[in-house]
């Protein structure tokens, strides 16, 4: 029976004309109306609300907005996981644009590729790393973009080297601002390159609908629940940090914000914040397993650890049990916004022996949950 | 800038031709791959794993489809919450056809309006309604749909009416068919009458869509977690049971079925099965304060009911805690799948005195986690 022919099927069939697209930024505007002074970030010190949050990264759109960034353009972030990475996510597709996060670990070179190829009119930058992008905008062949400094107190070194600093610029925003939300679920959100194994690194382009699913996704497959405490561990240049900004925003909870992956602090923001959920490659839980001060036995405080990449040996998924870390095993990669497949626990494998559990947990997976299929288009072919 | 003019819009800006539509079937078929030996459904001393469930609804959907069932078609059904009605959620779109669940407490008249209006090729009979639908067959001015009796050893009284029995169609059919998924994921997936106000019965026609974005909605706003434990006292005819019946499938949960709101029963079956989490009127949580022997105090198991309807009073918000049961307020309507808004507990409120808790527990509420607008489409004027 042909779709036109039956009574069901009369103006249902197609996307309707009127349709709300999906797309992460509902998260944010949910979180700020409905928990507006529940804690949505913590970061040396400093801290923000939901309603806070919002406002900060209206404020940003607003900005960007008045320096004409709209639709079609790209705006980069060079940034460890401090708050204004986080609020990128959110400020930038608000403004029409795309998110181009940038690896930090990166060289001049390969930054000044990647500046050219997405075409950058804005970029934010640590002092961190503020040697480097001057470095990679002297090697860029087309328009430089305009720098924002984003400063950070707790980090000494480094210097001023754009037009405004974030937080004069956040002032210089509308905090009424309203957010452009994509007229399409599949417009583009962000640009990630891969670093890809021949010749210059690869773009991938995500877009809004897969965002917000893979953003929901991340909640049924870490269990996280309402409210959960996200530790940073996981960096956010990293595919978007799987779409765990988005994730933390809908299901309104706590951003750890951590500068860089140092044991010690990792332990006493687990233990003062409470934190419920981490994410991370295998280096980062074998660095914390082998630390001096890692906590033992019932010191530990349980957190749940997503980790990526081949199967975690298993010594590192006992390590990682042995100091309160219960991880569960997902793989992934940058064209699937992150994780891609988990290792799903069954009923019971508490119950088993730590090796024969370790044994169970280091299997590949099955699809992620609301990963329906993977395509991936090439604009080149369009196929 | 025009959408069309930037390097983000080439084939992004518009549903890719190869996408895979969201559609709630996907929820079964991964259970039932991830969870094959976990329990799906529990029903008077009978229970099903995934895998069986998904086996049993594919075997009636090759049934449905042998007797040229497919797209465009209605199948109707007149069941209480037992485990059949659960399978049809999932058989019937598997054929591509479109499930009317039928009201079981409507007269021969509204039936027979009902029937005809949506032209039912097909109807799934409990033989506690075996009369009212021969009633209503007969006063039908189309034709009439093909009954299959669904027996139940539990039940007494009634008799069959139709042309199998239930179990002889599924072990006719092929557990290995392949369910046809929607070409469009806005293709109708349920056909929902509402008693109106005004005239005849309303016909509600929802699509694929939005069955699973509200599925997942529910897990949010419920926090069902992974593995929910759900009583049946929800209609599952009333709005597709709010959508739970894919609810349950996307959380890999146990169904607890119940023919019939009876507290002796439900509160046996909350002890026994471990129930985490119910849904149902406010009339039902009344049923359920009053009985005589509910469990008070340390007895009582902590369920998460969801209630509908309009503002609970304090009385039934206390008076549920009384008896183990932390209620949350929903709000909705058969146009949106079910619940629309709830009222989202604030962390905090749970120390507070139960009286007060009460007070902020019976506010209307906010928008449900996932519903980004609400779009109802008039099939005469589609708009």
């Amino acid at each position: 029976m042909s779709g036109k022919q039956n009574q069901y099927n009369v103006g249902l069939d197609k996307t309707p004309a009127n349709y709300v697209p999906l797309t992460p930024l509902s998260f944010l505007a949910r979180s700020a109306a409905v928990y507006p002074d529940l804690i949505s970030t913590i970061y040396e010190g400093r801290s923000f609300t939901w309603a806070q949050t919002y406002a900060r990264c209206r404020r940003l759109a607003s900005y960007l907005a008045s320096r004409k960034i709209g639709e079609g353009d790209t705006v980069a972030a060079m940034l460890p996981n401090i708050p204004a990475m986080n609020e990128v996510h959110f400020a930038v597709p608000m403004a029409g644009a795309v998110l181009n996060a940038l690896n930090i670990r990166l060289d001049a070179s390969s930054i000044a590729f990647q500046l050219d190829h997405g075409g950058a009119k804005v970029i934010l930058v640590d002092p961190e790393f503020s040697a480097v992008i001057t470095e990679a905008l002297g090697l860029m062949k087309g328009p430089k973009p305009f720098v924002i400094d984003v400063n950070d107190a707790s980090f000494a070194g480094g210097k001023q080297i754009g037009g405004i600093e974030y937080e004069d610029a956040l002032a210089q925003g509308d905090e009424n601002f309203v957010p452009r939300l994509p007229q399409d679920e599949w417009e583009a959100i962000a640009l990630s390159y891969t670093s890809g194994t021949t010749g210059n690194p690869k773009g991938v382009v995500t877009h809004h609908r897969g965002a917000y699913l893979n953003a929901v996704s991340n909640i049924l497959a870490g269990n996280l629940g309402q409210h959960p405490v996200y530790l940073w561990t996981l960096p956010m240049f990293h595919c978007n940090g799987w779409c765990f900004p988005w994730t933390i925003a809908a299901s309104a909870g706590i951003n750890v914000c951590l500068r860089k992956v140092d044991p010690t602090k990792i332990f006493e923001l687990i233990r003062r914040h409470e934190v419920t959920h981490m994410a991370g490659a295998p280096i980062v839980y074998n660095t914390l397993i082998n630390a001096p001060d890692a906590p033992k036995g019932t010191d530990a405080r349980r957190v749940v650890g997503l980790i990526a990449g081949a199967a975690p040996p298993v010594a590192v998924l006992e390590g990682a049990e042995s100091i309160g870390i219960k991880l569960t095993h997902v793989y992934g990669l940058t064209e699937v916004y992150g994780p891609a497949s988990v290792c799903a626990e069954q009923p019971g494998w508490d119950g088993l022996p730590a090796d024969q559990r370790a044994q169970l947990k280091r299997r590949q997976g099955v699809p992620y949950p609301l990963e329906e299929a993977v395509t991936v288009i090439d604009p080149e072919t369009m196929r």
